[in-house]
């Protein structure tokens, strides 16, 4: 197995994730984080799986000092995109670069980069208890596939990190295989968001249920997927999901900003027709945004 | 001024306000609740409005044994109007009916009765703190307007009850009359239920206030009102009540049934066309009742 040099940029659930399994291959494994406080705290404490004994000490820097790597694998949430991307745009190292993000508001940056550029989208459950300590809360794939670096370079960086514990694997459609994901996403986020209840929920209730078919079927319409399938992926999804906390929910819970914009607001942005479902959603989530942040006397 | 023996049926936030005041008034009042419990506790400790000193000591009964009155004041939810309509179908005594329910779905079991009826909208703010004591919120009107009843007796039954601290103030047309408050509760109750918010909420944050909007445009479509009026209305009414828990947001609240089958409901069942924004809201409560008595794992 080759080993690479890798950076992933951002210290969030899915950072931190790659960071340990990448890292336990034997990957030189550098994370650039945002704050401060995290870069020490990595530095000084390392990473920790819970549930596991070991610990992983991978090089440290603040996202601002990029260095050069064989690939960078960023895992920043879609609002951090922009300024990643200028930054990336301003190094003198066109690495090949790895995108994690949900929804597909980022496709719109990659015009800025020379970079080889190949996506992603991460099937796993992870959960963020500490700037030092993760879980794996729900096993799954990550799946790539390449925009803009040819197929070889694309199968290379999967081969190099693909591992039986962590397993990557190739897609041939990347537009397709992140409309797939984006629908699941803008079906299972606001929902589990706004009445904050797990995955599961939208299989238990049947108003939350018809209210998911709802949005299924605007957001196949929108990235021209049939809906058919795509329902029964999102149900198939929710059900192997039950128990987990969407990150959506996670963020409103958390009083953080979503990713309501990259998923619906995405859909809202691409559709020639009128998606009322979506458009309540997102006016939903964006107005218990607002709430949280004292906008609204309670 | 002329003394009537007045039936209330419903001990609810509304009933004991009416009863309240129309006792005060001079009237013979008898009550007509559903539970014993609160039977028994205002036979022994009578009525009591929060801030003043007396208390109002009306008859009591249970809502099953309807007594000869004067005048009916129907002062129940919605969902509990098919079975008071039967018990009032049943009785021999053909006394004039006053309903003050919210939405429009009782006037679908007007055709039962061969009462006179008078329809009737508050306009006040209410709150039940306990069975026997009540608070006035927010000071209003209540509008009523004959049905089946001839324009003269519902005058003389404004005139008995309209009081300069509870003013009752009759309207010419029912229909708009009942479409107009309807319109404003269509907009108002679910959306302070979902988000939990006060009525000024649809003002302070602009997602609320553009999903208000939609709502008001559906609704006015389907009871044939213009939007343009109806929304300065709604919104008049939301800063007038801005510090007022609506009726559906304390229902959520408190873990109570909510009136969202006769207020979105009777829309979605009136409406020839699609109305999404209604839909959405109204799956989103029926999800809420459903989350809160624990059909989703949370």
């Amino acid at each position: 197995m080759t080993k690479m040099n890798i950076g992933i940029i951002g210290g969030g659930a899915v950072g931190m994730l790659c960071a340990w399994y990448f890292g336990k291959q034997g990957h030189n494994i550098t994370m650039y984080v945002r704050r401060e406080e995290q870069c020490k705290e990595l530095r000084q404490h390392g990473m920790q799986m819970r549930e596991e004994q070991t610990r992983l000490y991978p090089t440290v820097h603040r996202s601002t000092n990029l260095k050069p790597e064989e690939v960078y694998v960023i895992c920043t949430k879609q609002h951090a995109i922009e300024q990643i991307v200028h930054q990336l745009s301003q190094t003198p190292f066109i690495s090949p670069l790895l995108f994690l993000q949900n929804g597909m508001e980022h496709v719109n940056h990659f015009s800025k980069l020379k970079n080889p550029i190949i996506v992603g989208v991460v099937e796993h459950g992870a959960m963020k208890h500490s700037d030092t300590l993760i879980g794996h809360t729900g096993r799954g794939i990550i799946r790539i596939s390449p925009v803009t670096s040819d197929v070889h370079s694309a199968k290379e960086i999967k081969d190099a990190l693909h591992y039986v514990e962590f397993p990557v694997r190739l897609e041939e459609n990347w537009y397709d295989m992140l409309a797939r994901k984006l629908v699941i996403n803008a079906v299972i986020n606001p929902i589990t968001a706004l009445f904050q209840v797990k995955n599961g929920g939208i299989l238990q209730n049947e108003h939350l249920n018809s209210l998911a078919y709802l949005l299924c079927e605007e957001a196949c319409s929108v990235v021209s997927l049939p809906v058919n399938v795509m329902w029964e992926e999102v149900q198939h999804i929710a059900k192997q999901t039950e128990a987990n906390e969407s990150s959506m929910m996670k963020d409103i819970k958390e009083g953080n900003k979503t990713e309501i914009e990259a998923i619906s607001g995405y859909l809202l942005k691409h559709s020639s027709e009128s998606i009322p479902y979506t458009t309540c959603m997102y006016k939903s989530v964006r107005a218990i945004e607002g709430i949280r942040k004292g906008e609204v006397n309670e």
